[in-house]
């Protein structure tokens, strides 16, 4: 190592700004609008590099005119934005009983939205044969073309394999496993095909929409099932197998005499799911079928109901303690059917969850009810299609596309 | 939108190769020596740009040549590749009463090393000034300048605002609490220092050396306290404030009489750790004042400490399998001083694991003793520091400074 580059001087300051042509779009993405120059100032390209890669940004239709500046002399200068209705997204939720199809555009705002009656047991042919047919009649209703749809986005009830999009084994879906969703889609709609389980859509979709700021962000399903979407980072994480968040299956000291389904004893979801919360209710004489009857029976007051979901809570609680020491979230956000009916389980939660965690951890920890609710999928799996999408690498093969088109 | 650029085409495609300037250097990290023609097909970047970043590469010395390929006429092509050890670290792990000192090259090759008894409740400044003062020697040791140093990693025995460095009340080291230890290291070394709690950087250390193909990965110490550190995606993750990994306090229903340091019971630090199993000992009638007495113990085959460690295996097993379910990782390590000390505490960990974990979860788990044993923590600290610094943004601003330079 001779002197001339021996010094290192560069690496032993912390960088000032970077400038890369593929953060351009990156910054713009927030949706403020920017002229040429403040773009050049904040990546730190060429002028010439800013113009050319705005104009390929324009023509695509991801950026668009938003006004001019103040001018200080002369022609004012121009200032771009991101156009988020430049292209529209398919956002599919498919519950065990139910299927929501929307269409958003790439802010994840919804044009169009249908709510379906249908049994996902009906298998994946059956199921997703509607899915296209109703996603098309929503585009047509919300005026937009088959050739603006950018990708569609699908929740599913079960595992999911999410780099292939194939459901894994998934106990509520007969016909499912191991289906080839994306190929199937992709036979009537030729654009990106993204699939997860419903309960990461709903962590994505909860945090876009209501808590952004939030990088480590728990989301809790409690309905049928007991779930979670664990955001770190940032990122959702999926885990090896796609299996991360299985929260229902954790067992508890205080259900050692419970079975679950799973056939191992005081899971968290054989104590405080919907079903779970019924069949103890009914063991004390009381009518409650299944999780909406406790609601039902609670919001009535009855005594014995607000405690069955104030014990619920505190079951749940105790896995979370352990998930506030382990994960250090900065919000839990509870979802899902029985997740959003109310306070007590809420409060159930809160109780053990800032008794048995550390300090540290709960000190600016939030516990919130979902806000986002029933749209919670939706809002996600436009999202999960959207960071597909606006990726730095997609744009930059779809602005190579579009220079070499034009 | 009009038909000339209303296809979107391009958003329709999974992308095939992309290409940005700054992917060059990322591309050359794996080691692989190339032309750059290859440079030039892989990035998808024109060969004049090509050339001129391999030129400022060369400069900054991260790249070097390495011999020629084969000519298919004419005069063979020169080959390039990532010369790890072009630049410096120094790597740092303070332990509660040991600090261990560093050099490494780019690549995390030890190239010299030291092992200094030294109690961390001396306070951060007689720590950090014999830190300082060996790193000096041990760069002369390795025949290296200062110059050459590209940052500084330490890991320190508490929790760790990562962003700042700062120790966040840490229970054992007394005069840290909000110390600026990159401001203290930084008067001396004026390069980047990064900072972080051993447990993460035990993490990162072992999986970079060891598992490097495993992104989902999690790695438990068991010493004098338990804790862990969580790579998911493939980045290590630290929790909003910085706690993530604090296992040592999750509460299990086997020691609900057993109280903890920190006040509650039946904390898994207060039943599984070196001095917990010891005091067990103790109430048995044997002689254990610590954890190394029941290492001895169980190695001299003392049935009592050897069924003692299964034990804390068992109980650190109930904790993992709620981390299987939730994270769903496909490798856990088991380090530190009580960790790595045989198979008992192991086999404890696997039988509970297999048994209340999700068959999904665990259809390709590996349990596994830590590889890197003593090495681990200096190995991660080396890189973290080569994370940042051969990170993209910093990169490229190493690459301005050079042209600016020259």
């Amino acid at each position: 190592m001779t002197k001339s580059h021996g010094e290192g001087a560069s690496l032993l300051e912390y960088p000032a700004s970077q400038g890369r042509a593929g953060d351009l779009f990156q910054l713009l993405r927030d949706g403020k609008a920017r002229t040429r120059a403040e773009l050049a100032g904040s990546t730190g390209l060429a002028r010439s590099t800013v113009a050319s890669r705005i104009e390929a940004l324009m023509l695509s239709g991801l950026v668009g005119p938003a006004g001019e500046a103040t001018s200080s002399g002369g022609r004012p200068p121009s200032r771009f934005a991101f156009n988020p209705s430049s292209r529209v997204v398919l956002a599919v939720d498919v519950g065990a009983s139910h299927v929501i199809v929307a269409v958003t555009d790439l802010g994840g705002k919804i044009l169009a939205e249908q709510r379906l009656a249908r049994q996902v047991s009906d298998g994946p042919e059956a199921v997703l044969d509607q899915v296209v047919a109703q996603g098309r009649k929503l585009l047509a209703t919300a005026g937009r073309k088959a050739g603006e749809l950018a990708g569609v986005g699908i929740g599913l009830p079960g595992p999911v394999e999410h780099d292939s999009g194939k459901p894994v084994k998934p106990p509520i879906m007969p016909g499912w496993d191991g289906f080839d969703v994306v190929g199937y889609v992709q036979q009537s709609l030729r654009v990106p095909v993204l699939v997860d389980n419903d309960v990461n859509i709903m962590a994505l979709g909860e945090r876009t929409a209501h808590w952004p700021e939030h990088g480590n962000f728990f989301f809790v399903k409690v309905a049928t099932g007991i779930g979670s979407g664990i955001i770190s980072s940032g990122e959702l994480q999926r885990g090896a197998n796609g299996t991360a968040g299985d929260l229902g299956h954790v067992q508890l000291a205080r259900g050692a005499d419970v079975q679950c389904a799973c056939g191992n004893y005081g899971c968290l979801e054989a104590l405080a799911s919907g079903p779970a919360i019924a069949r103890a209710l009914r063991e004390q004489g009381l009518d409650a079928a299944k999780g909406s009857d406790v609601l039902r029976l609670a919001s009535d007051g009855n005594l014995q109901a607000i405690q069955a979901l104030r014990q619920a809570g505190r079951d749940i609680g105790e896995v979370l303690a352990t998930v506030v020491n382990l994960l250090n979230p900065s919000v839990i956000v509870v979802g899902g059917s029985i997740g959003v009916s109310g306070e007590h389980l809420v409060a159930g939660i809160r109780e053990v969850v800032y008794r048995r965690s550390q300090p540290l951890a709960t000190s600016h920890l939030r516990i919130a009810v979902s806000i986002a609710g029933d749209q919670a999928a939706i809002l996600g799996a436009s999202r999960m299609v959207t960071q597909y999408v606006l990726s730095p690498a997609v744009i930059e093969a779809t602005l190579a596309g579009t220079a070499a088109a034009g």
